[in-house]
């Protein structure tokens, strides 16, 4: 069994929904376990610069207390607070849901519409998607994650993908894990008929992939 | 069960060798069924510019002949060889290792040491890695992917990644999925202390990745 620690940047410590993007990677891929805490005192999550800030320090302190001896740790919000202080930290593969969704969408083209909630584009996919990003990252009339649990939240978001295809993306990509939890991909993919990569589903890939990752290794001798 | 077509660049019909990449896949990921067929009249692959380009029009046949109704096709060569022709002309998910590796690389280190055979750096390395390759590309000494199954392969190729560590490479990449043929990583890694990426097991990820992403949103609903 691979163990997986994950850091949810919301605060909300009700089990269900703290655990929910973990038990999403668990039913998909075998042989994981999936830890879930939450930072504290962000009850609006990440949403800008600001707040991002201050979520560094409570993620580095909480993965170094809790997580160092898991077989990955993934981050699991787009714009991948704390990646790169705590790849220089500890040993596990960090993973971030941010890097791993702008990496693994660029397998399905090359233009990409970037589905988020905040005015710029998260910092790992303007490096990695940079001049291919078409149009704006984020859904009109959206403050924060829990707009997005609201009804006028998915429909707003549709509308947002419906003018990224207009304006040429070939494939969206989400830009935060709000919209993994309201579980809107399947949703907008057959609405939109363009293929969608969720911020979970790329970051349980890229975990997936760092845990199997010896045990490969070891089996191709 | 999902299903895999595999393209080899190497004209050798030898069952064993032909399913070697396949078998490697089917090994380390569940529910996968890897079918591998390899082009005709390349039996030193493809290693430069005019071997790749006598090899794109048999890929592009061979996969619309035998492979359409599969989950998702991998093109088994880091050159990536007919890849952005085949993702206009089908309709099913189409992976190449090169991009596979440059990308999943991307996770496990910013300065990055390729380790191929090819005097250019492949083209899909090229535009994900940039300039954050260091060093040479190619193995000094050897010609084609024929050359690393000797003995002085080994050598040769363990030599390249310990000058690419003293370059500043933190992690290292294969360019060739002769490497994995010879099933070097694991060696390397031990050897060197960097992390490696292989382009089998890269391309096995993201192919696996493909496969799931259907089953993945129609559970998260």
């Amino acid at each position: 069994m691979y163990k997986i620690g994950l850091v949810r940047v919301l605060s909300n410590f009700d089990k269900n929904f703290m655990n929910s993007h973990g038990r999403i990677i668990e039913k998909n891929f075998p042989n994981i376990e999936v830890e879930s805490m939450a930072i504290k005192d962000q009850s609006e999550g990440i949403h800008d610069e600001e707040t991002e800030i201050i979520a560094i320090p409570k993620i580095i302190e909480l993965v170094k207390e809790n997580y160092t001896d898991k077989d990955a740790v993934i981050i699991s919000c787009a714009g991948d607070p704390a990646l790169q202080e705590l790849r220089k930290e500890v040993k596990v593969p960090v993973i971030g849901a941010g890097e791993s969704a702008s990496l693994v969408s660029k397998i399905y083209g090359k233009k990409v519409g970037v589905v988020g909630i905040t005015k710029k584009v998260p910092k790992s996919y303007k490096m990695i998607i940079g001049d291919d990003i078409v149009g704006k990252p984020y859904i009109e009339g959206i403050e924060n994650t829990l707009d997005l649990m609201k009804d006028f939240g998915r429909e707003r978001a549709l509308k947002h993908c419906h003018n990224l295809k207009s304006l040429g993306a070939e494939v969206l990509v989400f830009a935060c894990t709000g919209l993994s939890t309201i579980k809107i991909a399947p949703y907008i993919e057959k609405e939109i008929g363009l293929k969608v990569v969720d911020c979970v589903y790329a970051e349980g890939l890229m975990a997936y992939g760092a845990c199997i990752r010896r045990n490969f290794y070891e089996k191709i001798k």
